[in-house]
């Protein structure tokens, strides 16, 4: 009984690791997040059952019912995909699923995704460390929860690396308040981006002292550093709203 | 012209992307990394052109050269895929070697690849995220250079998230000292990890006051926080050497 819990990545099926795409081919059911892009979800067989568990404001399934149906799933002996966006260990909850099935007696195959973190700033041109700019990046979620440990975004301002913010539309004021507070320049250089890797992709730059004021759009990955200045696309057409000063 | 600057993952070559995998197999020249896993290598056609740019002690390419290389060979119309370790933008160099490309006016195509900074502590059974546990993770090199940004080591013992260190085995008594007067406990739990996804994968397990005194062969990945004593292997077995006092 082996339950795989697989990253899917940013969006673009094309980048699938080799096995998370046999392991779609071959699975019986695939259990998915809601953001799990179409063309991935297309990869999945006809003859496989699908189980969309997608927490959408409104209609969201509990995580606890989730771990409790991929044991269930998982003891049926049938051949369970946990399909999630990114990379399963990345703010994707999959360390909870992956000890249920491990205390219920169930192994588990944790397949790595490409994460948006990373893959998201490159397709929007920024790379997330580059030499004599930036040695270090920090990945962090701007989405507060109940129960989970504080950051503190004053002393992540004095480490000196990249920053990248998922999930952080909501409080980027707040956020940007607390780095410039921290010590960061007002004009530290800013890009978010939403739909990495897809036909929608949308990367707008701003300064850090106005990404409160910028409109953007939820769920977009937000970079803060000097590499958030640089746009490494060539010629590939992306939208830009350069916001700066 | 178009150079494709492709990420090979952490090693197994079912991690590779199917992007990367069929850029290598359509390659007619691909210029490599000396620590890319051979049966990656063994995917190059047997009719493309293989060239070693390895930066290994005694014999290493200057970066000036391999990029003038890519130019080179860019301009020749080849198909060029120019394969990094892990990610082409997580300290690959793969900005520099993007810039001199478009400077040149060449296109480039960005593959991510899987990067080691979260896939490698993944195969060790270690998430870089967990619920109540961390909500951020800093990737930083341990690896000093002259010219670089310098790392605020203390400050980063503040932030509150898993910190996953890369090169730093050499000058990891003084990382842990400085992340100790930081603020983080003696007792912060440690794991590294060698050859990840392998089959001479290798983890240990220590405090992180005993991380200098610990036998670590480079290059391994580090990872510091509360995320480090977690095991979430299941039935895969994996050399555990704990230290814990």
């Amino acid at each position: 009984m082996t339950v795989a819990l697989v990253g899917a990545g940013p969006g673009d099926p094309d980048l699938l690791t080799m096995k998370a795409a046999r392991l779609i081919a071959g699975a019986d059911v695939v259990v998915h997040d809601a953001l799990i892009d179409q063309r991935v979800l297309d990869l999945i067989p006809l003859s496989a059952e699908r189980i969309d568990v997608g927490k959408r404001p409104g209609r969201s399934t509990p995580q606890e019912m989730i771990s409790t149906l991929l044991v269930e799933l998982g003891r049926q002996g049938k051949r369970v995909v946990r399909l999630k966006g990114g990379d399963p260990f990345v703010f994707g909850r999959g360390g909870e699923e992956a000890l249920a099935l491990l205390e219920s007696g169930i192994d588990i195959d944790v397949v790595p995704g490409i994460s948006s973190s990373i893959a998201a700033p490159a397709a929007a041109g920024v790379p997330v460390t580059h030499r004599g700019v930036s040695a270090a990046f920090t990945v962090v979620t701007g989405h507060r929860q109940a129960g989970e440990p504080a950051i503190d975004w004053r002393a992540l301002a004095k480490v000196g690396g990249t920053i990248v913010i998922l999930m952080g539309v909501a409080h980027r004021d707040d956020i940007a308040a607390e780095l410039i507070a921290g010590g960061l320049s007002d004009d530290t250089p800013v890009m978010a981006v939403r739909s990495a890797t897809t036909s929608e992709e949308v990367v707008q730059r701003c300064r850090l002292d106005d990404l409160g004021s910028t409109a953007i759009e939820s769920p977009s990955t937000i970079v803060v550093g000097a590499v958030a200045a640089f746009d490494l696309t060539g010629a590939r057409s992306v939208a830009h709203a350069v916001n700066a000063r």
